[in-house]
């Protein structure tokens, strides 16, 4: 059963404003839900159907803390995701710090990407190519954003966010070269990088900042042939990582 | 002056019914319409606030036709996208004609993109490595969406976009090798490609179809080391062009 409070409380969660205020944030579908269980995130209550309980039941055996059953037409509006009539789940934030990261891969720096949907598309990204920490500038979007959550794909649950001041991070792995794309770098293809390393993801519009670009180790480029200006920010870092982690 | 006809007109072009109807489609912001008018493409009408005509003159120089100005409140109501103050276009649709296509490059086949945002981040990307022909199964989304036009940064004035069946197509073609990626397939970072040749690029969800996975004549696979089950379909058909057209 679910209350008139507990709605609200668990709608108020698509604004950032209560999820910073709550400390917490929705996890929407099965496949995210799925890998939150098996994350070492603290789940506060999981809302599914009757017929998504009945289907599921070895998904959700792991987990019979606080469970509840809620009608599929109440479900439907307590995320962003008006055709989720399946499960969601409310867990409490997490935040992972940096003096506890260890560099020994590939870390990603991303200079204020703004938009949730390339955020979760880059986190899915490196999740793939096995890196496990990503720098934002405090202008990237949040990490709890559900839009982000759901871009992800699952991949929210293993990729860890520090949101730092770039330029900090930088100062204090002088030793650690940064590699940033460039439309005049050289040619990813032939690119050997020596890790651990850090890869710089400009702006969607305008690219790496001056202050990062001050410091990048290695101008990078991924060579176009055609007329477009420039490619998408997901699409750029996924070429990139391929290039230099795979 | 606009009429509240014409207003109702262009808002209209928003629902794909109404764009059929009319064989009309809508493109907004100063960069897509900037490309719209070094394009091929009949433009019906310009709508443009009086700011963005005194501070760009010259990109609406070579178009004195039919330039209507239109208070800003009203321009932001016309399209999708709330922000646009500036300036938004009506142009014809076209619908290029597969029999006039000439393979000498590489070539997508995209096996049902449902995600109107991928579509046109696919069309971005295809137009960087200088792609210019996409075929697209009849379940793709719409080129003339205002999703994806908006995705295309403007390359939806340069690559063309013919709706088939694939299948069709690629027994028209026999000569021609067709490349798909699979979770077991070649690490493509070892593939030489011989062109011409078709690149099939599967649905978010499903991958590449029975259908047209038995046409593949190599399987290739973008290598992971992480969990992620799958990357982004633009994601995963950026690497792909990247890989093998560049």
């Amino acid at each position: 059963m679910i209350t008139k409070n507990e709605i609200k409380l668990v709608k108020s969660l698509q604004i950032k404003k209560y999820r910073k205020e709550q400390q917490c944030f929705v996890v929407e579908g099965t496949k995210s839900v799925q890998e939150l269980i098996s994350s070492s995130f603290e789940i506060e209550t999981i809302y599914a159907s009757a017929k998504f309980l009945a289907t599921h039941k070895t998904l959700l055996s792991s987990y019979t803390e606080n469970l509840k059953i809620v009608d599929e037409s109440i479900l439907s509006t307590l995320g962003s995701y008006e055709n989720n009539t399946n499960v969601l789940a409310v867990a409490r934030m997490s935040t992972p710090q940096i003096s506890q990261l260890t560099l020994d891969n590939v870390v990603l720096l991303l200079d204020d990407i703004r938009d949730p949907g390339n955020l979760g598309t880059i986190i899915r990204t490196a999740d793939w190519f096995g890196i496990n920490h990503i720098i934002c500038s405090k202008e990237t979007a949040e990490f709890y954003n559900p839009k982000v959550i759901q871009a992800t794909m699952g991949s929210f649950a293993r990729v860890k966010a520090y949101y730092e001041e770039l330029v900090e991070v930088i100062k204090n792995h002088p030793q650690v070269p940064i590699y940033g794309a460039y439309l005049d770098g050289d040619n990813i293809k032939n690119i050997n990088i020596t890790k651990p390393a850090f890869l710089a993801i400009g702006n969607e519009a305008n690219g790496i900042s001056p202050e990062i670009g001050n410091h990048i180790s290695q101008r990078i480029s991924i060579q176009g042939f055609g007329k477009a200006e420039s490619l998408n920010a997901g699409v750029a870092a996924g070429i990139m990582m391929f290039a230099l982690c795979s």
